[in-house]
């Protein structure tokens, strides 16, 4: 089974004081990016893999999505998005994705934000996803950039007036990663973008779109910090067809 | 068009003098892992895309290809390539690949070696190979990986007993790069791995297969020095479906 972090006491303490936490889609510099992924979701069926406190789900019914369904392996998490909505179109279930069981063809669209890093066995999950999407159905996913989780240092060097640059290291040696983040011990899989890409292709998706997300020039001028996440992208996003 | 570096005597000089041009295949590392992109070439038209000296291209004819065109810019280099055969299933064409024209559905696989990173406006080259290749065929092309052309200083910081990093930055700044490699100014593009696969998808091709490519443990049994590849990948290779 994948490590729960979110289950973690201290982790989710921090986390749900995170701006993508209480802010929601508008806290996420990736969502206008990851959304434009997206097809027109108005009398989708949807399903969000490691869906939070379910921002997507809830954003997805008022676009018109037939039903959603959120799928989190948390408790907490879970908890509070069930407290967040009343729609009888969102129905939250527990899974660790791992062991996930998913109706044949019951969904248009599968959607994940920044969980699918986590996942051991992703080969597994892709063809999961693909049972259960229609045929001209749509994945489309955030992951952790591989850039971000290979490093056996993860953090810049320099600064203070001179370059700084990301120190690379490991990219080649796929598996997990224990890093501090939140808590202590947090536990992520890095692969490669070319591993990302070759098991959508071996679960018979067609890649249509990817995009190595940095911040925009009008989200710089807003947080001018955020200059430094062009230097190496931090998240990974895919758009695939069924 | 494209900077013809190829042509200037220094780099020439040094560039022949490379296990490559002088090993021919057995000299290129990533050989082995780039042909198993390659579909069956028995009696397959090929256009070899920036085909240096011919080596590809001979060894195309040896396995059963109807007919190999070898096109490069350099003089220096088909000079070389047409004197090493006299096969009539051979052409070579001096051409720039930011002009190239191609006859329309008249080739089986196209290939590319190390080539397409001096290219300016690739979209445009991919949509003549399209339009060249018979549905179906293939596009089979290595580059320097985005991760080789990004940084602002493309060398190695720490060793001697230490970690060794590549210091990554510039990432998502796309565009021309100058290296000193053989010779002074070598103008390179960089650009996102998601930029060579988008721009293959905006051209209607159908990705296959996806490869970062670093030594195999067998590579770096033989050669030592190698290990450091694996900590950043030196090579993309891609194979795309028409």
């Amino acid at each position: 089974m994948t490590q729960n972090i979110y289950d973690d006491p201290t982790f989710y303490q921090a986390y749900r004081r995170l701006d993508r936490s209480v802010q929601g889609l508008g806290g996420a510099p990736e969502w206008p990016a990851l959304q434009a992924l997206l097809p027109d979701v108005r009398r989708a069926r949807i399903v969000d893999l490691g869906c939070g406190f379910g921002w997507v789900c809830r954003w997805a019914r008022e676009k018109g999505a037939a039903s959603v369904l959120g799928v989190d392996v948390s408790e907490n998490m879970l908890a509070q998005a069930r407290s967040m909505t009343a729609d009888p179109g969102i129905s939250y279930e527990k899974a660790d994705l791992e062991r996930l069981q998913l109706p044949v063809g019951s969904f248009d669209v599968a959607y994940s934000s920044l969980a699918l890093h986590y996942v051991e066995n992703l080969g597994r999950l892709f063809e999961q996803i693909n049972r259960a999407t229609v045929s001209g159905g749509r994945l489309v996913f955030s992951v952790e950039h591989p850039l971000f989780t290979a490093p056996s240092c993860p953090d810049w060097i320099g600064g203070a007036g001179g370059r700084c640059v990301w120190p690379l290291d490991g990219y080649l040696s796929e598996g997990p990663r224990s890093t501090d983040w939140l808590a202590k011990g947090v536990i992520k899989q890095h692969r490669t973008i070319a591993t990302y890409l070759n098991l959508l292709i071996a679960a018979k998706f067609t890649i249509l779109h990817v995009e190595e997300w940095g911040p925009t020039p009008e989200q710089i001028t807003t947080h001018p910090s955020w200059a430094l996440e062009r230097e190496r992208p931090a998240f990974l996003l895919i758009s695939a067809q069924r």
